[in-house]
């Protein structure tokens, strides 16, 4: 580890830095066509919309770095890496995510850099940190840098295909974002997969604080999803709608969320596992259809199942995987955003199928959740298989989800406790 | 409590669902009479103002679910109860407030919903979360959702007195939002007053990391004040007023809050609780005149004389309400919203006397402080003895202020202090 | 203490009151000349960029408050002060700062108040906060008000200098905020010197949880920092430019911190310290020409080198400047703020000189780094000299670094640690 992360990492900063060099330059707006004087540098401000976009940029870059980040630091002892390695993951990725979304819209040989491309930088990170989730506490900085390379260059294939071969509707990334983070880490985890933590680990749990600080993460990624299912849909009208549906839907998610987690644990208590993730499942459920004209309620209707089947699936799902497939999800993306994508991409077609959305077609929408399913879980096999290779420094089962191996940890809580066990006349170095 | 909470929150959730699919439709902006094509989806994006009510919107949001939800974590053992129910009776009322204040403006029998109507609904939802202050560690989730739905209700009639009948000025809300929630809170808390909390509970205090929870909300809600201030004023020079005066106000009160708290505590000392919650008392008490033309240096007199207040009241009144009126105000809403929105209502009947608001009628603003306070005093009262019934799961008194009734608690930091007893050959199970 | 710090805050607010009475009304628009009819009180509305002016208002005052407040929180016992101060002195600074600042750009006498005078209100409050850094822990409230008397004057004076008479470009304040607040904190603290402190303080570090509240404060700064950079910029391309030209440098400077933390560090471990802050610095010293036409790898390289710099700061030269010129800084700002401050202004010079930005003058740039740093330094040692004299109440050594010596701070924590201790029969005081 002294020098592998190192090197990796600021080698892959130099060559991204040199294809930056080579490759991207700002976006001039000279090749939209608004009709304005092309010389005139103040062209970008007289699109009506662009203080929206800068605003919904900055709430999407919230959610990315607060709420992903705060959102796992749940674990009592990964905190630093939760918050930290999230990051560093994401300021890679977004710069990774830039060229790989650019090359398939190169002008000129360049990729012309402006607000919306950002956001869509920011938006292919969502998948990694996604990923991330299903992964946390069992693998290696190097590992990670790895995914992220691997998973942003198969996302942005993926979402080529879906938004400019099948040209299939995903304003909110349901399918292309959601489902494929959750599939491809899945897959990743079932490669590798530890016999070690069949039976739990003492650190794969959380305490009182560090539930708190990840309800951080939940409400900034909660109150926010509105503009991440918004930013990037079509001006006017249609953006409102996907505002409003995501609010609406979210709404609705949050009490049938609540009502199951009370329903399913012992004597009627909440539990905050699903508090923290099953409430946001109606964000995700409703991002592919979050522009079309489904009705108030339909959005509603939406965030409501969302809330049930994730938390139904933190219940009752999450242990089979585990103990039956293999598959050891610490954050449970799949209850967050693999079953929610799916149900967003099924109610997407159904929506197309009722002609909720011009010009759509359901059979596209149909293809894109499959490819989106399919480019997940063969890729998030490759990158496990290469994320397994045994020089990447990941972490012995004992180390796991400890952030001491990775982090200089402060010691002195633990010593605090030393000490009064000192005062006690006791020794007992087990204790710290 | 076991069937109770999860089927009261799906009914309502399926009820308010109904409602929807019969009342809610978007707004698609056609009846706004701004001249333009009717037929162009792209109609309001047109407005120039879109991009900044959407940024407001994503503010108050943030106000009512971090803001709110920290603000309230500064107990010790009561975080999950806070920041978690408050997303459940915002989640919740925001539905229930859209629909209760959409009904006095239907538009051919629908309500049309726009970013307006759901900042509308966000603020129907701060009255809720300020009278949960009042009873915060001491009320069912299910008692919470009753009120909820009788505290919008009667908001919204009042509201629409005020804005429609009576025709007063509130830009910012002091006497509809804050005045209204703190004496209703207010009210039902004296109707559920505990003579067994009469001197005190063990968890009815903060610990250290509790406090620095409480600061996020403190300071979300106090950055996002200007957008509370004046998201629903008038577009332009109106609009920005009340983003300055708010600003102004609120920074001469902090201030006045702490020079107030460090004269009354014991040796100088700053005391936490005024500094979460009286330094925000100036953005209560310029609401009603934040639009007005009430100099900068109007404001931040406001500011200054609510930060006292408020700073003075925690020290003297609340102990005297608890011991001699039998009102235990958990949060001490009434030094935060109570009073500083009585100030409020006072200011702005001067202010409009003084001519400082075209075409305000001070009798009319005097009016609508009456009325605020009345609802919200008899609505308080009614909804009190509602909650009161003996069905709904309130807690004893000796699990008051504590999630572990309602939520499954780590049980992790405890057993570390379990271990460390053991180890000291100390079985003291009250420790544990 | 008792009664001198609220004398003087109250005294302070009521002079600053007084003068905005005398000096400050609302900015009407009629003064701008755009051409529309001055009577129409909308005016202001029909820039097309007020919705984006009112955002990124919001953005930068989240940086001043949860930003500055929260990365301070990262020492065990200090979190109260940290956030809690922050407020303090930033809601008094803004004040300070609007009265200061334009009494440069009076017109017919008065300031006239508008969103761009808040933004740059909030800027002046930065160097305050970054100074604040440098003695946080050793100096008293009284002291620190003195402070941002002095530095936002001074500020004012340089920054008038810089921008009005040479004319220089500093649109992120690489140069007039940073390297200023940095140097200006660092004489503060050298005149401060405690040779008490030479050895350490118990106090001075951090525990699990304080470092994960300090990393709110990192994220938030990190995350709007393109707001701060671009929020004075011309509007048009030039702002978006310094958009992306900051977005840019942070992601890139992320990469380069983590990779030098990993090197420097024991057995390649990553260090809090050095993520909490280094990761910042690309934000920093890509301010001076984020709105310049360096090219998005221009801005990256910046980043790198910026990150490098700051990590290898923290680990090498902090300790030198403590132990051989007695400059004891505690948050490292000079790492963070001050030389990737100066490597700002060096950048600036030299796009400046290779014609990055139209009308720039290299000279010019050099004459207000220098500038900068001279007032910095010399307003420093004036105002450390002031801060010193005996009756400030400054803390005692012993009671460095700790809450308790200016705030009530809850008992539980402890106590519940002293039962702990009574139940092993162990009465060692000195732990309790």
């Amino acid at each position: 580890m002294r020098m592998k992360f190192p090197i990796v990492a600021l080698a892959l900063e130099i060559i991204t830095i040199i294809l930056f060099a080579v490759f991207v330059v700002y976006d001039d707006g000279k090749g939209h066509g608004h009709g304005h004087d092309p010389a005139h540098t103040s062209t970008v401000m007289y699109f009506p919309h662009i203080g929206l976009n800068l605003s919904m940029f900055q709430d999407v870059h919230v959610m990315i770095f607060i709420g992903f980040g705060f959102l796992m630091t749940f674990l009592k002892r990964y905190g630093f890496s939760s918050v930290g390695v999230n990051l560093l993951l994401a300021a890679f990725g977004l710069q990774w995510g830039l060229l790989m979304q650019g090359l398939w819209h190169l002008e000129d040989g360049k990729i012309k850099v402006n607000i919306l491309k950002i956001i869509n930088a920011d938006f292919s990170t969502a998948t990694v940190l996604i990923s991330f989730g299903a992964v946390l506490g069992k693998t290696s900085p190097v590992q990670l840098l790895i995914m992220t390379i691997m998973e942003i260059t198969i996302f942005s294939i993926n979402e080529h295909l879906v938004a400019n071969v099948l040209e299939a509707n995903d304003v909110g990334a349901s399918m292309i974002i959601h489902a494929f983070g959750a599939y491809f880490g899945l897959a990743v985890a079932r490669v590798l997969y530890r016999p070690g933590l069949k039976n739990g680990h003492d650190n794969d749990g959380s305490v009182y604080h560090s539930d708190l600080f990840a309800m951080i993460g939940t409400v900034f990624l909660w109150m926010f999803w509105p503009s991440f299912n918004s930013a990037i849909a079509e001006p006017g009208f249609t953006q409102l709608t996907a505002v409003i549906n995501t609010y609406l839907s979210l709404a609705a998610c949050v009490l049938s969320a609540y009502a199951i987690s009370s329903l399913v644990e012992h004597r009627g208590k909440l539990d905050m596992v699903h508090i923290q993730n099953a409430t946001l499942a109606g964000g995700v459920a409703v991002g592919t259809c979050a522009d079309m004209n489904i009705g108030p309620f339909g959005a509603m209707l939406i965030g409501l199942v969302a809330g049930i089947v994730s938390t139904l699936g933190f219940k009752y799902l999450t242990p089979i995987l585990a103990s039956k497939l293999g598959i050891q999800d610490t954050c449970g993306v799949h209850n967050l955003h693999g079953m929610p994508g799916i149900l967003g991409g099924l109610a997407g077609i159904v929506a197309v199928a009722l002609g909720k959305k011009k010009g759509g077609d359901a059979a596209m929408q149909a293809a894109a959740l499959a490819s989106s399913l399919g480019f997940a879980l063969v890729g998030g096999v490759v990158t496990g298989l290469i994320m397994k290779l045994p020089f990447w420094g990941q972490p012995p089962d004992q180390n796991c989800y400890d952030d001491s191996i990775y982090w200089e940890v402060p010691e002195e809580e633990e010593e605090h406790e030393e000490s009064l066990a000192h005062a006690d006349h006791s020794k007992n170095k087990a204790e710290v």
